[in-house]
């Protein structure tokens, strides 16, 4: 079945759900499945709704005019997607390889709605595991200097018409002008749960100060590190038991889980940003 | 603000959603939250819809009345409740106390949205902590035998004006004619993760079988004991270092926590029984 | 069962383990219990062993002498609990009750082994609560002065002979004098994952950052705020359903379970500390 | 460093620490760690010590016997283990390919102390992963019947000198004779929370009991189907979304996790049999 679904945001007011429902349904779509959310603290309301669009008796562009006209009228600020195109996936790395494994199990298993033209690195390391999964690797090591292996990488998402970044244990800061141009479309995974241990060495700051848990966060990429908008978390209790190298081990497994289910969130269209924060509608399976 | 919700569901057809929406749109109100779940294996529509009636022109029966000439024209089972209504809820219990402190203190936290008119026990143990808490204590002991208990309890609860029964910990088996009369209304906590521990002992035979999670399970009480709609279920790990008896101690948590929120579910009018399945809506706070 | 449990640290080194079992074993104790953790990192034992007393030969004194000849001789730093000596535990509130409730029902229903003998709090709200589970209650106003209101409290606790006190939601900051006389005597809860949202307002700093986790922190106090030896935390699931205002009743739970727990495990001898770090021994039941 | 570890279970009594520890502080080697429990419930005292063996004075052998005569003298079951000794796995599998790449990743990320010479399956659908891996793949396929089919499974295990059989989603009852053979040596994941679901389509009949959590369990294969000693079990949280099939997608990485922690306790000696229950002990990393 060919879908198209709408996220939508806009200025809570009355009335929005019965218009927007009103106006696929006078259309004839059926809606396979509506979802909103008013934050009644921001006074926003968002909304995902999926249509059935087998039967659908326009153009898709003649749909989005439609719909751009009504969303103008009430104020709202909208995407439209359709199942049947691909998005177009890049992951970059550096040496650790437990993600970028996870990622590539997951997408051979058909749980990843993309396809994975590349993989890019700043190390050679992993070259390897991307052979063994037949996706082409590239290596834009940082001798070149930082600025120039950054345009390389620009350029090569670019070529492959990219159209989201993971950035799956890539150990080198984006600059704020590639952030930019990738706003809400870049996600990275923090090996710790944001916003405590920002930074570097997480874990051995964990083992310092001696948490009980551990944890994990998927956040879209922005320009201040490791401050953008979350998109899942996870965290795994720990004890004394373990030192520094033990919660990094330890920690693989949340890094995997909160990766790839806040990649899957964002392929399944079920991310909405406002300010910092996101909205994820859950998923009928 | 009064608010009215509306529980409803119906085969899955196309159109519900725009015409319920429309209904309550057209009329002036306001959705404050609208919540649906199409089960597309059992093709059955679910939903939830909560308005501010706080500006409604018309009475209340004359909203139920015309909304019950839309549910028959589309088909949809429905009911409505009012949130100025206040739930009266009992509680039964034997002679463990950990739920009942747990529902008293949430209670007088503000927790619950009902009134706590009696508490119902066949043991004199508890009814210190009745009395703790200023709660009227009424005591048939199982000596009088079952059915003469069972008549004397169905009658107060008929007295006291009761819309729901919490068995909190009530190790007596209710009569088919008892949970008939009161079916969906009866919510009983198990002390394990049904369907695994159906019956008397869980902890004991869970040591036995060995597991490494023990769990609760909160259900609507059915004829079958321990066979009816699951509302909400939590498991902790455990490992070898319990006994049966330290299960049940470590399983109290779960019990206490798992009851608390299957109960907060009905009294926010967020469950709706479809078979022998609940869809439970999530919460907005 | 009278027992003995002694709590044990030391530099790592051959042998301890050995020289510890053989000399209580040499005196014809009953090891029930033994249980011991070297961290690798910081090359440190640690040690908890307990003991069937019911039949010893000699004093208390007697035993906890030849020991601390043996501790003198292998380098051990330890302390000695006999198991019939119930622990005085005074708890602290202002103005929320949620964790007074459980910690309270917890002690009726004999999960805490340890006497109550007050309540102390800078606020009268909470002297109803405490009145229902009949213990004296306390109550110091912070008009008096913070220097003057904390003197009284010192002195009370002293009166009463505490050997612990639990700040169950006390608003109020320690002086480091006070911190520093009662050093690992004083258990806090704090309503958030430390160290992540240290001070005040964690839950709408959590809602800001929009964090799809929220957790609570049981810690000894220190002269730094929230800065202590954790004991233990959990955290809860959340998503962008809740307002702040929502987080803060949401996370209650999770503050009640993790300061009971860590209570539990302060009043069962469980817990080592070393520099800012606790080691806290698992429970068999 | 070269470890031994001996893995020892008796009935409950006096001393057996003390001794145990003693023979080998007396020998000259240091203990890297010392696990005990006692099951007071069953009276059965177990335990697991873990010895740095770089400067042995002795053979293996004779340490052994050495161990032996004490064993014999105190009454104890045991088993000596030594590090340097890398477990032979196979892995059985069928037609689901999610703990196979799941296992294979983990060995290739050097979570697994262990060898995998080879992967035996009744279908030909996982060859690529086998390849993609670079491990011997063998296919029996059970259309020869499937006494024959077991027999040339058995042959080859012999013929690889295996010592662990993985059974990652492999479709078949394996007969009596074979577990009886394999006891204690084979490890299988269930796809549900046992007790509850035992045998075929457990995520349908999950679904059709309405449970609002799934699990999956990993225990050793025994001749009653699904009824083996259980080493890791867990569980995650589900709702109405999901469908059978939605269950079974959700639940993979929960079998994944299970299956994996099973399987390193083993590699890692941490697991004891008794009746049929597991002690594992916890790692330190």
């Amino acid at each position: 079945m060919r879908k198209a679904i709408f996220l939508i945001q806009s200025p809570d007011s009355k009335g929005i759900l019965a218009n927007v429902t009103g106006f696929f349904y006078g259309r004839g779509y059926n809606i396979l499945r509506c979802q909103q959310h008013t934050d009644s603290f921001e006074k926003r309301f968002f909304m995902r709704i999926e249509l059935d669009t087998d039967d659908m008796q326009t153009s898709r562009r003649a749909l989005e005019e439609e719909f751009a006209a009504l969303a103008s009228e009430l104020g709202l600020e909208w995407s439209c997607h359709w199942s049947d195109y691909r998005t177009r996936m890049a992951i970059l790395v550096s040496k650790a390889s437990h993600c970028l494994f996870d990622l590539l199990s997951r997408h051979l298993e058909g749980e990843l709605d993309a396809d994975i033209p590349l993989i890019i690195s700043n190390h050679p390391d992993l070259e390897g595991v991307a052979d063994q999964f037949r996706i082409p690797f590239y290596c834009f090591p940082m001798s070149e200097g930082k600025e120039k292996q950054e345009e390389k990488v620009k350029d090569i998402l670019r070529r492959f018409d990219i159209d989201l970044v993971v950035l799956a244990r890539y150990m080198q800061i984006l600059s704020p002008s590639f952030t930019d141009e990738w706003q809400g479309r870049i996600i990275n995974i923090h090996h710790a749960f944001l916003p405590a241990f920002q930074g570097a060495n997480p874990y051995r700051r964990a083992y310092e100060r001696g948490v009980k848990m551990i944890g994990a966060t998927a956040h879209y990429a922005s320009e201040d590190l490791d401050q953008g908008p979350i998109i899942e978390q996870d965290t795994i209790r720990v004890n004394h038991e373990l030192t520094p190298e033990g919660l990094k081990e330890v920690g693989k497994d949340c890094e995997k889980r909160v990766l790839a289910s806040a990649v899957k969130a964002h392929l399944e269209h079920r991310v909405i940003i406002y300010r910092n924060r996101t909205v994820v509608f859950s998923v009928e399976r």
